[in-house]
């Protein structure tokens, strides 16, 4: 995995929560959502069908378990799951826990409205939290 | 899979394609953007975690194989995958072919715009050649 690197722009609309066996595990830095982004950790990615088949398996995985925990902690009315990359390339799942009435709904957070940051405390909780519930 | 029965509302939106071994292959009834979307054929799915671990690799090798044979045949610059479920709560992964310039790029095509149906013959032509290349 020498070659991965995430791209710049997922470093800065996002804070690191953990290694899982494919995927890095981001939050985005938006208060608003309960939100992470998985981002398989192989060099080169760009659609679902450049990963290998074992690692497709492997993504599913994640995204339900990250799908599951967001449900669990949340409370959510219904869990988003998007890979769109039509302005960051490199393969990254969106795993999105929305809640009716919250400022998209029933629409996509994507494109939406500029993100909201935590303060760091809160950040740093949430981190927290999923991992002692993923 | 006798409880296997599909939202109204998909039915109203979209043409029947195919059935692959999980999913009901549909193609979205919007000229404007190559889209099929997947529906696994098991009663009572509402998150990406409803299903057996088997389902889930089931299902994301069929949505690599949607997203390949829409970015063969569409030349796509990008394919979005995504499974929302705001307003359609079944469980159903939307695979759209999106080209740098379409209507609705580089933001989501969910909640975009209202559909612009296709007229019959350029529909069947569509599925037709979706199945020669899928």
């Amino acid at each position: 995995m020498q070659d991965f690197t995430l791209h710049p722009r997922l470093v800065a609309d996002t804070a690191f929560v953990t290694d899982w066996m494919l995927s890095r595990v981001l939050l985005m830095d938006d208060m608003r959502y309960p939100w992470v982004i998985l981002v398989p950790r192989r060099p080169h990615l760009v659609e679902l069908f450049d990963l290998t088949k074992p690692d497709r398996a492997l993504l599913v995985e994640e995204i339900a378990r990250a799908a599951q925990c967001l449900k669990t902690t949340s409370g959510a009315t219904k869990i988003n799951v998007g890979a769109l990359g039509n302005q960051v390339p490199q393969l990254h799942v969106h795993v999105v826990a929305r809640q009716d009435g919250d400022t998209a709904w029933p629409g996509p957070v994507w494109g939406h409205s500029p993100r909201v940051p935590y303060q760091a405390a809160a950040r740093n909780a949430w981190i927290a939290r999923f991992l002692n519930s993923s």
